[in-house]
């Protein structure tokens, strides 16, 4: 039989915490430690991997929160940042969030497929707090992404905002790490 | 009331065809132009833009099949690669597709969002019809890709097999363009 339908929900513990829709975040560092947090709580329930993201509009208002959920729902595309911007724009009832000066706050820089989800979502401002090569230091890979990923959404006139809150955001990563929590790239050996 | 869970179902149509699993088909070009034929439903139907994709094993016996649903789903990452490669780890119940000689076959050219999700499910092989230009060229803008991203994917010991049928990938693409199909990029304009 082969399976036709696919669902996704985030973990207990957050749709609990969503359930009041929590005070706007006027700041994005605020916003940021909000999103870190989550990242944290995610490690520490052992629902999936270090990341967290949110969509945020213009007065900071919450629209969606996303962890990762790739170890608990089997699906190696339920990064963070897909999360969260298929939950938004589920909330705002359209596929393309472009226009709205909304603002995706991802707990570390997107790989090279939640790039692509940007990209197609048209979110006006990307913020992240670890860098690629901090998320590559505890052995997730990546992607093959271009060096100039940044000018590229720059030049379609998204703000890319780098390194917000990194050193928290570093952290992060190093207490999965700590905790020996799965690196779950795709084997991809040689045939 | 913030949303928490998303879904997403294949068309009514597909889902019926499903029902019962087509016979093995041995050769590429077969499973191509059975995926090409889905791309086509998919515009007659109007359920999405003019892209399928499935998920073959090394006889074969498809494993999970996808259109695109962007339009129908309100979902921006709804691509027909991201679709069928859910619906397979769902189907072989792990996010990790390698080591099973998997082969994707779709029927265009991965955008960037997807050649992401390719590398991360971590199939063997990736055929594609239609190329990136043909795409582009009916006006979807596919993200900034690098120019050696089918090499980098190869030297994660991925097979990539371009231009499989492109001449009747293309011809999925015209129809869709002169039925007037929409086309869904996010607007992205500078603010």
């Amino acid at each position: 039989m082969l399976i036709t339908e696919l669902n996704l929900a985030l973990p207990a513990w957050l749709r609990q915490q969503l359930s009041t829709p929590p005070a706007s975040l006027p700041d994005t560092e605020q916003r940021m430690a909000w999103v870190l947090q989550l990242a944290r709580q995610n490690i520490r329930a052992g629902t999936g991997g270090p990341f967290a993201a949110a969509v945020f509009d213009a007065e900071g208002q919450l629209i969606a929160a996303g962890v990762n959920l790739v170890l608990s729902s089997g699906l190696s595309c339920a990064h963070a940042e897909m999360v969260a911007l298929s939950l938004a724009e589920r909330q705002l009832q359209h596929f393309d969030l472009s226009g709205r000066q909304l603002q995706l706050v991802s707990s570390a820089e997107p790989c090279v497929m939640c790039l692509g989800a940007v990209h197609w979502a048209g979110v006006s401002e990307l913020v992240y707090a670890a860098c690629d090569e901090d998320v590559r230091a505890i052995g997730f890979d990546e992607g093959y992404k271009p060096q100039d990923w940044a000018a590229a959404l720059r030049g379609h006139g998204m703000r890319v905002v780098p390194g917000v809150l990194r050193e928290e955001g570093r952290a992060v990563l190093s207490e999965y790490r700590t905790h020996g929590g799965a690196i779950y790239n795709a084997g991809m050996e040689a045939p």
